[in-house]
Protein backbone atom coordinates (compact mmCIF):
# COMPACT_ATOMS: atom_id res chain seq x y z
CA UNK A 1 0.00 0.00 0.00
CA UNK A 2 1.42 3.28 -0.98
CA UNK A 3 0.88 6.89 -0.62
CA UNK A 4 -0.22 7.15 -4.29
CA UNK A 5 -3.23 4.85 -3.52
CA UNK A 6 -4.31 7.25 -0.78
CA UNK A 7 -4.14 10.35 -2.01
CA UNK A 8 -6.06 10.73 -5.33
CA UNK A 9 -4.31 13.83 -6.20
CA UNK A 10 -1.17 11.92 -6.60
CA UNK A 11 -0.30 12.23 -9.56
CA UNK A 12 -0.68 15.84 -10.21
CA UNK A 13 2.19 16.45 -7.51
CA UNK A 14 5.41 17.22 -8.88
CA UNK A 15 8.39 14.39 -8.99
CA UNK A 16 9.69 16.51 -5.99
CA UNK A 17 6.86 16.87 -3.91
CA UNK A 18 5.67 13.29 -4.56
CA UNK A 19 9.48 12.45 -3.72
CA UNK A 20 9.53 15.12 0.03
CA UNK A 21 6.30 13.59 1.15
CA UNK A 22 7.33 9.93 0.21
CA UNK A 23 10.18 10.57 2.60
CA UNK A 24 8.81 12.18 5.72
CA UNK A 25 5.50 9.93 5.82
CA UNK A 26 5.91 7.34 8.29
CA UNK A 27 3.75 4.31 9.36
CA UNK A 28 2.41 3.43 12.49
CA UNK A 29 -0.09 1.53 14.41
CA UNK A 30 -1.78 2.47 17.20
CA UNK A 31 -3.64 -0.62 19.47
CA UNK A 32 -7.21 0.13 20.82
CA UNK A 33 -7.86 3.24 23.21
CA UNK A 34 -4.72 4.71 22.19
CA UNK A 35 -5.15 8.33 22.30
CA UNK A 36 -3.57 9.94 18.51
CA UNK A 37 -4.16 13.45 18.66
CA UNK A 38 -5.88 15.87 22.42
CA UNK A 39 -6.54 19.05 21.88
CA UNK A 40 -5.70 21.42 19.49
CA UNK A 41 -2.16 22.07 20.99
CA UNK A 42 -1.15 18.48 19.41
CA UNK A 43 -0.06 18.68 15.86
CA UNK A 44 0.44 15.37 14.73
CA UNK A 45 0.17 15.54 11.13
CA UNK A 46 -2.45 14.58 8.38
CA UNK A 47 -3.44 10.83 9.06
CA UNK A 48 -4.49 8.06 6.88
CA UNK A 49 -5.90 5.14 7.81
CA UNK A 50 -4.88 2.11 6.36
CA UNK A 51 -6.94 -0.31 8.62
CA UNK A 52 -8.43 -0.32 11.79
CA UNK A 53 -11.31 2.51 12.70
CA UNK A 54 -10.58 6.15 14.43
CA UNK A 55 -13.31 7.96 16.19
CA UNK A 56 -12.68 11.85 17.02
CA UNK A 57 -14.86 13.46 19.47
CA UNK A 58 -15.44 16.56 21.61
CA UNK A 59 -15.42 16.74 25.50
CA UNK A 60 -17.21 18.90 27.85
CA UNK A 61 -15.56 20.90 30.49
CA UNK A 62 -16.92 18.21 33.11
CA UNK A 63 -15.52 15.26 30.72
CA UNK A 64 -18.34 14.62 29.01
CA UNK A 65 -17.69 12.98 25.11
CA UNK A 66 -20.03 13.03 22.03
CA UNK A 67 -18.75 11.24 19.00
CA UNK A 68 -18.46 14.06 15.66
CA UNK A 69 -17.28 10.92 13.34
CA UNK A 70 -15.78 8.06 12.80
CA UNK A 71 -13.00 7.51 10.06
CA UNK A 72 -12.34 3.84 8.47
CA UNK A 73 -9.99 2.45 5.84
CA UNK A 74 -8.28 5.25 3.21
CA UNK A 75 -10.70 8.27 5.33
CA UNK A 76 -7.70 11.35 5.97
CA UNK A 77 -7.57 13.02 9.08
CA UNK A 78 -7.69 16.45 9.03
CA UNK A 79 -7.94 17.52 12.73
CA UNK A 80 -4.58 15.88 13.78
CA UNK A 81 -2.68 18.57 11.87
CA UNK A 82 -4.64 21.22 12.93
CA UNK A 83 -2.02 23.41 13.55
CA UNK A 84 -1.79 23.94 9.71
CA UNK A 85 -4.81 26.12 9.42
CA UNK A 86 -4.83 29.65 11.64
CA UNK A 87 -8.74 29.83 12.14
CA UNK A 88 -9.45 26.41 13.63
CA UNK A 89 -10.49 27.44 17.39
CA UNK A 90 -11.29 24.44 18.93
CA UNK A 91 -10.41 21.20 20.05
CA UNK A 92 -11.29 17.63 18.89
CA UNK A 93 -9.75 14.37 20.50
CA UNK A 94 -9.07 11.05 18.03
CA UNK A 95 -8.13 7.66 19.85
CA UNK A 96 -8.29 4.42 17.84
CA UNK A 97 -11.15 2.30 18.05
CA UNK A 98 -9.46 -0.52 17.26
CA UNK A 99 -6.09 -2.04 16.44
CA UNK A 100 -5.53 0.83 13.52
CA UNK A 101 -3.12 1.38 10.85
CA UNK A 102 -1.83 4.85 9.72
CA UNK A 103 0.25 7.03 7.35
CA UNK A 104 1.29 9.87 9.06
CA UNK A 105 2.09 12.42 6.97
CA UNK A 106 3.96 15.20 9.15
CA UNK A 107 1.98 18.84 9.29
CA UNK A 108 5.10 20.62 8.62
CA UNK A 109 5.50 18.95 5.18
CA UNK A 110 2.34 18.61 4.36
CA UNK A 111 1.56 22.13 5.03
CA UNK A 112 4.60 23.58 2.70
CA UNK A 113 3.25 21.44 -0.05
CA UNK A 114 -0.18 22.52 0.27
CA UNK A 115 1.02 26.13 -0.24
CA UNK A 116 2.27 25.71 -3.67
CA UNK A 117 0.14 22.78 -4.70
CA UNK A 118 -3.17 24.08 -6.14
CA UNK A 119 -4.53 20.16 -6.48
CA UNK A 120 -3.34 19.45 -2.90
CA UNK A 121 -4.99 22.48 -1.38
CA UNK A 122 -8.28 21.87 -3.18
CA UNK A 123 -8.02 17.97 -2.27
CA UNK A 124 -7.80 19.47 1.24
CA UNK A 125 -11.04 21.86 0.92
CA UNK A 126 -12.84 18.62 0.06
CA UNK A 127 -11.82 16.85 2.58
CA UNK A 128 -13.07 19.26 5.10
CA UNK A 129 -16.11 19.98 3.74
CA UNK A 130 -16.39 16.15 4.18
CA UNK A 131 -15.78 16.51 7.97
CA UNK A 132 -18.07 19.38 7.67
CA UNK A 133 -21.21 17.64 6.39
CA UNK A 134 -20.35 15.23 9.05
CA UNK A 135 -20.69 17.70 11.61
CA UNK A 136 -23.57 19.13 10.54
CA UNK A 137 -25.46 15.65 9.90
CA UNK A 138 -24.78 15.87 13.74
CA UNK A 139 -26.40 19.13 14.85
CA UNK A 140 -29.29 17.88 12.78
CA UNK A 141 -29.21 14.66 15.22
CA UNK A 142 -28.82 16.34 18.45
CA UNK A 143 -31.40 19.64 17.64
CA UNK A 144 -34.31 17.69 16.22
CA UNK A 145 -34.31 13.87 16.71
CA UNK A 146 -35.81 12.06 19.66
CA UNK A 147 -33.07 10.18 21.83
CA UNK A 148 -34.90 6.99 20.78
CA UNK A 149 -34.03 7.70 17.01
CA UNK A 150 -30.57 8.39 17.66
CA UNK A 151 -30.07 5.12 20.02
CA UNK A 152 -31.50 2.84 17.17
CA UNK A 153 -29.82 4.87 14.33
CA UNK A 154 -26.88 4.17 16.34
CA UNK A 155 -27.21 0.65 17.14
CA UNK A 156 -28.20 -0.17 13.44
CA UNK A 157 -24.73 2.10 12.21
CA UNK A 158 -22.80 0.05 14.85
CA UNK A 159 -24.14 -3.59 13.75
CA UNK A 160 -23.75 -2.90 10.21
CA UNK A 161 -19.73 -1.73 10.93
CA UNK A 162 -19.26 -4.73 13.22
CA UNK A 163 -20.99 -7.02 10.63
CA UNK A 164 -22.81 -8.68 13.67
CA UNK A 165 -26.29 -8.24 15.63
CA UNK A 166 -24.04 -9.22 18.89
CA UNK A 167 -22.36 -5.80 20.21
CA UNK A 168 -19.77 -5.94 22.89
CA UNK A 169 -20.21 -2.14 23.99
CA UNK A 170 -21.26 -0.69 27.36
CA UNK A 171 -23.77 1.72 28.00
CA UNK A 172 -21.52 4.10 28.88
CA UNK A 173 -19.25 3.83 25.85
CA UNK A 174 -22.22 4.56 23.73
CA UNK A 175 -23.59 7.30 26.18
CA UNK A 176 -20.04 8.84 25.25
CA UNK A 177 -20.81 8.53 21.50
CA UNK A 178 -23.95 9.65 21.61
CA UNK A 179 -23.03 12.69 24.25
CA UNK A 180 -25.84 11.59 26.73
CA UNK A 181 -25.30 10.82 30.93
CA UNK A 182 -24.96 6.51 30.58
CA UNK A 183 -28.18 6.53 32.66
CA UNK A 184 -30.28 7.69 29.64
CA UNK A 185 -29.18 5.10 27.70
CA UNK A 186 -29.96 2.13 29.71
CA UNK A 187 -33.33 3.74 30.31
CA UNK A 188 -33.95 3.80 26.32
CA UNK A 189 -32.14 0.17 26.14
CA UNK A 190 -34.78 -1.08 28.97
CA UNK A 191 -37.66 0.48 26.65
CA UNK A 192 -36.42 -1.46 23.35
CA UNK A 193 -36.02 -4.90 25.73
CA UNK A 194 -39.47 -4.81 26.58
CA UNK A 195 -40.54 -3.81 22.78
CA UNK A 196 -38.84 -7.23 21.98
CA UNK A 197 -35.77 -5.06 19.50
CA UNK A 198 -32.80 -5.85 21.70
CA UNK A 199 -31.35 -8.21 24.51
CA UNK A 200 -29.24 -7.47 27.35
CA UNK A 201 -26.67 -9.30 29.01
CA UNK A 202 -23.41 -8.26 30.71
CA UNK A 203 -21.56 -6.43 28.29
CA UNK A 204 -23.05 -7.42 25.05
CA UNK A 205 -26.29 -5.69 23.67
CA UNK A 206 -27.38 -8.49 21.22
CA UNK A 207 -30.05 -7.04 18.55
CA UNK A 208 -33.10 -9.20 17.69
CA UNK A 209 -35.68 -7.21 15.43
CA UNK A 210 -33.12 -4.31 13.16
CA UNK A 211 -36.97 -4.42 11.20
CA UNK A 212 -38.03 -2.84 14.53
CA UNK A 213 -35.36 -0.20 14.89
CA UNK A 214 -35.67 0.73 11.39
CA UNK A 215 -38.66 1.50 12.01
CA UNK A 216 -38.43 3.73 14.91
CA UNK A 217 -36.25 5.84 12.39
CA UNK A 218 -39.30 6.63 10.50
CA UNK B 1 -14.79 49.58 -2.26
CA UNK B 2 -12.47 47.14 -4.46
CA UNK B 3 -12.66 43.13 -4.49
CA UNK B 4 -8.98 43.76 -3.20
CA UNK B 5 -10.18 45.33 -0.53
CA UNK B 6 -11.81 42.26 0.53
CA UNK B 7 -9.70 39.42 -0.69
CA UNK B 8 -6.15 39.03 1.47
CA UNK B 9 -4.55 37.11 -1.37
CA UNK B 10 -5.44 39.46 -4.50
CA UNK B 11 -2.15 40.26 -5.24
CA UNK B 12 -1.76 36.46 -5.42
CA UNK B 13 -3.77 36.23 -8.18
CA UNK B 14 -1.93 36.66 -11.60
CA UNK B 15 -2.85 39.87 -13.70
CA UNK B 16 -5.73 37.83 -15.56
CA UNK B 17 -7.25 35.50 -12.51
CA UNK B 18 -7.65 39.72 -11.33
CA UNK B 19 -9.47 40.78 -14.47
CA UNK B 20 -11.63 37.37 -14.84
CA UNK B 21 -12.86 37.88 -10.93
CA UNK B 22 -13.20 41.53 -11.96
CA UNK B 23 -15.38 41.45 -14.63
CA UNK B 24 -17.90 38.92 -13.65
CA UNK B 25 -18.22 40.09 -10.20
CA UNK B 26 -21.34 42.17 -8.99
CA UNK B 27 -23.05 43.99 -6.68
CA UNK B 28 -26.04 43.38 -5.23
CA UNK B 29 -28.48 44.44 -2.59
CA UNK B 30 -30.18 42.57 -0.25
CA UNK B 31 -33.13 44.33 1.65
CA UNK B 32 -33.91 43.14 5.74
CA UNK B 33 -35.40 39.61 5.43
CA UNK B 34 -34.35 38.71 1.94
CA UNK B 35 -33.36 34.99 0.82
CA UNK B 36 -30.02 35.21 -0.85
CA UNK B 37 -29.54 31.30 -0.86
CA UNK B 38 -31.97 28.13 0.19
CA UNK B 39 -30.48 24.60 0.42
CA UNK B 40 -27.97 22.99 -1.75
CA UNK B 41 -29.51 22.90 -5.05
CA UNK B 42 -29.15 26.18 -5.16
CA UNK B 43 -25.64 28.10 -6.20
CA UNK B 44 -25.87 31.57 -6.05
CA UNK B 45 -22.07 32.23 -5.56
CA UNK B 46 -19.27 32.89 -3.04
CA UNK B 47 -20.51 36.51 -1.25
CA UNK B 48 -18.81 39.35 0.27
CA UNK B 49 -20.25 41.40 2.54
CA UNK B 50 -19.43 44.90 2.01
CA UNK B 51 -21.97 46.37 4.85
CA UNK B 52 -24.80 44.86 6.66
CA UNK B 53 -25.83 41.36 8.25
CA UNK B 54 -26.08 37.87 6.92
CA UNK B 55 -27.58 35.12 8.96
CA UNK B 56 -26.78 31.14 7.62
CA UNK B 57 -29.46 28.77 9.77
CA UNK B 58 -30.71 25.01 9.09
CA UNK B 59 -34.24 24.10 9.24
CA UNK B 60 -35.87 21.14 10.91
CA UNK B 61 -38.45 19.00 8.31
CA UNK B 62 -41.04 20.64 10.50
CA UNK B 63 -39.59 23.93 9.96
CA UNK B 64 -37.64 24.77 12.99
CA UNK B 65 -34.33 26.47 12.53
CA UNK B 66 -31.06 27.63 14.60
CA UNK B 67 -28.84 30.12 13.21
CA UNK B 68 -25.09 28.54 12.78
CA UNK B 69 -23.21 31.83 12.07
CA UNK B 70 -23.51 35.25 11.45
CA UNK B 71 -21.84 37.34 8.60
CA UNK B 72 -20.79 40.86 8.83
CA UNK B 73 -18.92 43.62 7.08
CA UNK B 74 -15.84 41.64 5.11
CA UNK B 75 -16.98 38.25 5.93
CA UNK B 76 -17.41 35.71 3.30
CA UNK B 77 -19.81 33.25 2.83
CA UNK B 78 -18.89 30.22 0.43
CA UNK B 79 -21.54 28.29 1.22
CA UNK B 80 -24.02 30.22 -0.73
CA UNK B 81 -21.48 28.43 -3.77
CA UNK B 82 -22.19 24.69 -1.98
CA UNK B 83 -22.02 23.58 -5.63
CA UNK B 84 -18.41 23.83 -5.69
CA UNK B 85 -17.63 21.27 -3.35
CA UNK B 86 -19.02 17.94 -3.69
CA UNK B 87 -18.89 16.45 -0.09
CA UNK B 88 -21.14 19.39 0.93
CA UNK B 89 -24.07 17.17 2.12
CA UNK B 90 -26.20 19.97 3.43
CA UNK B 91 -28.60 22.67 3.28
CA UNK B 92 -28.42 26.15 4.83
CA UNK B 93 -30.48 29.05 3.93
CA UNK B 94 -28.95 32.80 4.11
CA UNK B 95 -31.06 35.68 4.91
CA UNK B 96 -30.53 39.49 5.29
CA UNK B 97 -30.69 40.26 8.84
CA UNK B 98 -30.58 43.75 7.60
CA UNK B 99 -30.11 45.58 4.47
CA UNK B 100 -26.68 43.97 3.41
CA UNK B 101 -24.44 45.15 0.50
CA UNK B 102 -22.80 42.35 -0.78
CA UNK B 103 -20.18 41.81 -3.49
CA UNK B 104 -20.89 38.54 -5.38
CA UNK B 105 -18.54 36.19 -7.35
CA UNK B 106 -20.26 33.49 -9.63
CA UNK B 107 -19.32 29.94 -8.22
CA UNK B 108 -18.36 28.65 -12.07
CA UNK B 109 -15.40 31.84 -12.05
CA UNK B 110 -14.42 31.25 -8.46
CA UNK B 111 -13.95 27.52 -8.98
CA UNK B 112 -12.21 27.90 -11.90
CA UNK B 113 -9.27 29.94 -10.54
CA UNK B 114 -9.49 28.00 -7.17
CA UNK B 115 -8.46 24.88 -9.33
CA UNK B 116 -5.00 26.58 -10.67
CA UNK B 117 -4.39 29.09 -8.05
CA UNK B 118 -3.03 27.67 -4.73
CA UNK B 119 -3.43 30.66 -2.81
CA UNK B 120 -6.58 31.13 -3.09
CA UNK B 121 -7.22 27.32 -2.66
CA UNK B 122 -5.56 27.61 0.87
CA UNK B 123 -7.48 30.75 1.48
CA UNK B 124 -10.51 29.26 1.17
CA UNK B 125 -9.70 26.80 3.09
CA UNK B 126 -9.01 28.98 6.07
CA UNK B 127 -12.35 30.38 5.30
CA UNK B 128 -13.87 26.73 5.56
CA UNK B 129 -11.83 26.19 9.04
CA UNK B 130 -13.33 29.42 10.37
CA UNK B 131 -16.74 27.96 9.97
CA UNK B 132 -16.01 25.47 11.17
CA UNK B 133 -15.14 26.70 14.01
CA UNK B 134 -18.09 28.44 14.02
CA UNK B 135 -20.33 25.14 14.28
CA UNK B 136 -17.80 23.68 16.64
CA UNK B 137 -18.94 26.73 19.25
CA UNK B 138 -22.68 25.94 18.35
CA UNK B 139 -22.28 21.79 19.00
CA UNK B 140 -20.49 22.56 22.73
CA UNK B 141 -23.48 25.28 23.47
CA UNK B 142 -26.01 23.10 22.43
CA UNK B 143 -24.91 20.00 23.91
CA UNK B 144 -23.20 20.87 27.00
CA UNK B 145 -24.83 24.77 28.18
CA UNK B 146 -28.17 25.43 29.50
CA UNK B 147 -30.61 27.56 28.38
CA UNK B 148 -30.22 29.94 30.72
CA UNK B 149 -26.48 30.34 29.59
CA UNK B 150 -27.55 30.15 25.90
CA UNK B 151 -30.30 33.11 26.12
CA UNK B 152 -28.36 35.54 28.29
CA UNK B 153 -24.96 34.74 26.02
CA UNK B 154 -27.23 35.83 22.95
CA UNK B 155 -28.80 39.09 24.26
CA UNK B 156 -25.55 39.70 25.15
CA UNK B 157 -24.20 39.32 21.80
CA UNK B 158 -27.22 41.60 20.58
CA UNK B 159 -26.42 44.08 22.53
CA UNK B 160 -22.94 44.32 21.68
CA UNK B 161 -23.81 43.68 17.65
CA UNK B 162 -26.91 46.01 17.69
CA UNK B 163 -24.96 48.79 20.44
CA UNK B 164 -27.85 49.51 22.53
CA UNK B 165 -28.97 47.70 25.37
CA UNK B 166 -32.95 47.91 24.13
CA UNK B 167 -33.33 45.02 21.36
CA UNK B 168 -35.85 45.18 19.11
CA UNK B 169 -36.80 41.25 18.36
CA UNK B 170 -39.56 38.94 19.13
CA UNK B 171 -39.19 36.14 21.19
CA UNK B 172 -39.96 33.93 18.28
CA UNK B 173 -37.17 35.17 16.50
CA UNK B 174 -34.30 34.34 19.30
CA UNK B 175 -36.37 30.92 19.29
CA UNK B 176 -34.66 30.66 15.78
CA UNK B 177 -32.01 31.22 16.80
CA UNK B 178 -31.48 29.12 19.35
CA UNK B 179 -33.22 26.24 18.10
CA UNK B 180 -35.68 26.38 20.38
CA UNK B 181 -39.59 26.99 21.07
CA UNK B 182 -40.75 30.39 21.53
CA UNK B 183 -42.21 29.44 24.93
CA UNK B 184 -39.07 28.15 26.03
CA UNK B 185 -37.58 31.46 25.28
CA UNK B 186 -40.87 33.52 27.20
CA UNK B 187 -39.94 31.10 30.08
CA UNK B 188 -36.95 32.04 30.98
CA UNK B 189 -37.18 35.54 29.63
CA UNK B 190 -40.04 36.18 32.24
CA UNK B 191 -37.53 34.30 35.08
CA UNK B 192 -34.94 36.89 33.57
CA UNK B 193 -37.58 39.52 34.97
CA UNK B 194 -38.43 38.20 38.05
CA UNK B 195 -34.06 38.34 38.23
CA UNK B 196 -34.19 42.22 37.63
CA UNK B 197 -32.09 41.67 33.92
CA UNK B 198 -34.58 42.57 31.50
CA UNK B 199 -37.61 44.64 30.80
CA UNK B 200 -40.30 43.38 28.33
CA UNK B 201 -42.45 44.88 26.25
CA UNK B 202 -44.53 44.04 23.11
CA UNK B 203 -41.68 43.37 20.74
CA UNK B 204 -38.90 45.10 22.44
CA UNK B 205 -36.61 43.68 25.47
CA UNK B 206 -34.72 45.99 27.37
CA UNK B 207 -31.21 45.04 29.24
CA UNK B 208 -31.33 46.45 32.45
CA UNK B 209 -28.39 44.16 33.97
CA UNK B 210 -25.80 42.99 31.52
CA UNK B 211 -23.99 42.57 34.58
CA UNK B 212 -26.04 40.05 35.67
CA UNK B 213 -26.38 38.32 32.36
CA UNK B 214 -22.64 37.96 32.37
CA UNK B 215 -22.49 36.14 35.81
CA UNK B 216 -24.85 33.57 34.51
CA UNK B 217 -22.29 32.59 32.29
CA UNK B 218 -19.52 31.89 34.59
Amino acid sequence: MELSDFLPIWEKLTDEQQKNISNSTVKRKFYKGEILHNGSSDCTGLIIVMSGQLRAFTLSKDGREITLYRLFDCDICLFSASCIWNSIQFDITITAQQDTEVLLIPAEMYKSIMQVSAPLANYTNEVMADRFSDVMWLIDQVMWKSFDKRLAQFLLNEINIEGTSTLHITHETIGNHLGNPREVVTRMLKYFVNEGLVQLSRGTIEILNAKGLEKILR
